[in-house]
């Protein structure tokens, strides 16, 4: 039943120096095979599209292996199973993963865990919510806050990337557990969206201008930045660890600003990081997938917020699997309001 | 009875752009008063010269304010109590405090608690034992270690400046905590002491060439480095950054190969800092005046390893208040063999 479709893929064609362009990706076809024994067959219905996946481009050692050339771009994604051979999934089950950015995942039994393939609920939520607040970015900001960022009501959390998918829930989270969110996107508009649409207290355009950070952190953080949550790196990290307050935490989610760059160490690290030892702050690394089993309860606990209206989800639609390298690269220039999502099929 | 006495004293002239010279100071002299009501008259002994003085210099915020132009240089020491009107004090009292580069330091009242005045006990430890291991080194040492570092048995602890007096404490006590204390220091000969006196497990020369301290990192720490006492900061933070282990700590203590420098912000961050994402790691900053009300533990945890061998308490013992200026600088040029203390005065 399912021999006769085609599987458009999109791979890796070589590695980028600075910014990945349609050069370095190849478009293959493949017929899509039944599963083996133990393997499911599962449709793409939508990607996520996350800054990690340029750090996946580059040659070198991080928490997980680079992608190989001509191996299949690493993409999560939530599917619908549609062949089965595996007793823990259905046809018709609804499921996150590794699917790739391909139209069709076909994964051997061994590869399921891998790819870390689990059903999901659609009555919780809705495919764009399960690659945003309730998926890996809303993970990462939910562990990120509340397990680093030990956030307490009354204290002033910045985010970076405010707009974009991680921050949107830590900005909003902040909120929810009586702290002050203050933002940091790129443009007024972008700005202006963060306070309305998601609710922080400020919003901090670090487009408008040499200074415009250092006035911002200063005019929305009176107190100081009891938590930051970097998602940039750069000179905006810079700026925060000089309004850091006393015994603040900071934690380090990403670096966009450095990401396209083949070599995986930034060529400036934080000129201000004495500003820890001033005000015994703390500055910590983060990575997801350290709390995959404390990933239910989180998910329950959103699911909640989403629910009862305290939290909204924002996703920025792509349509379109042959739109890959530029809708990737949205991300860096900053063009996305909310998570950005790559549609393949209609859920 | 003391009006008779000539106070010899060392102000700051000017502040140092770069390295602090004898142009930097005045040498001044006053005859000494007695203490007016509640205060004290101590007889300096030995001073505690540190590398923190160096930033004291500096213009800029920090967690002390600076030392002002024309102000007695402020220095911790030991001293003797000459006078008292102060029921607290008695004469012939060993204190410990901030006495000032002065051969009398005259305490009003109001100045006691200021100055950190606290009667010490030399039946626990010898005076230069007092600036030393049982002094802020030592507790520095001891709380950034076991409270921010939290070394677990087994694993491998590294600082740097292994040879000085903070040094030579974490080190030490590592050992003794059951981890393997690998330290850093300039030249062989100091690598050797380090190893030979103070028991480290290895010593790396970071003066060896441009690839030593990466190379002795290799060799010393196969496992990776678990805990990072920094008493240093520029390329040797950097170096041990890109060796971490998982979930490493690393204190920030100081940044001695910065504080030449008349802005207390250096000019290059460490450019590994993502380090602490790959590996999950922690950068935390401490001030070993938060800890004040556990020295008295700490003291006498350490005294008790003096007493018992298991530790040792290295002095770099320089003779007279009119070495002040050189006997400073022999920190930043890594001369001294230990603790510097400059005595004042023979106990």
């Amino acid at each position: 039943m399912t021999t006769a479709r085609t599987n458009h893929q999109v791979r890796l064609a070589k590695r980028p120096e600075t910014t990945a362009t349609r050069e370095h990706w190849n478009f293959t076809t493949e017929p899509v095979a039944d599963p083996s024994d133990g393997g499911v067959l599962v449709q793409t219905l939508s990607l996520s599209l996350d800054p990690a996946m340029r750090g996946w481009l580059n040659d070198a050692k991080s928490y997980i292996p680079p992608v190989a050339i001509g191996e299949v771009m690493r993409a999560g994604g939530v599917g619908r199973v549609l062949a089965s051979k595996n007793p823990a999934f259905a046809v018709g089950d609804t499921v996150y993963g590794t699917l790739g950015v391909q139209e069709y995942a076909l994964l051997p039994q061994e590869a399921i865990q891998r790819a870390g393939l689990v059903k999901i609920d659609l009555g919780m939520g809705t495919v764009g919510q399960w690659l945003n607040v309730l998926g890996m970015p809303g993970m990462t900001g939910y562990f990120g806050l509340l397990d680093i960022g030990q956030p307490q009501p009354g204290q002033t959390v910045v985010v970076s990337a405010a707009a974009g998918a991680v921050g949107q829930t830590v900005g909003q989270l902040a909120k929810i557990k009586g702290c002050r969110a203050v933002g940091i996107a790129g443009g007024q508009a972008k700005c202006d969206w963060v306070v309305r649409e998601l609710g922080f207290d400020a919003c901090i355009d670090y487009k408008a201008g040499p200074g415009a950070v250092r006035e911002g952190l200063k005019q929305h953080c009176p107190k100081g930045v009891d938590v930051y949550f970097d998602n940039v790196g750069g000179e905006i990290l810079d700026h925060v660890l000089a309004k850091l307050a006393r015994k603040a935490r900071v934690i380090v989610c990403g670096a966009i600003s450095q990401y396209n760059n083949a070599n995986s160490m930034p060529g400036a690290g934080p000129r201000n990081y004495l500003s820890l030892l001033v005000n015994r702050a703390r500055m910590e690394g983060m990575v997801v997938f350290d709390y995959a089993d404390r990933f239910p309860q989180a998910i329950a606990e959103l699911a909640g917020y989403l629910k009862d209206g305290r939290m909204q989800s924002k996703e920025d639609v792509v349509q379109g699997l042959d739109s890959f390298p530029e809708t990737l690269n949205k991300l860096f220039a900053g063009g996305n309001f909310g998570k950005l999502v790559l549609q393949v099929a209609a859920a």
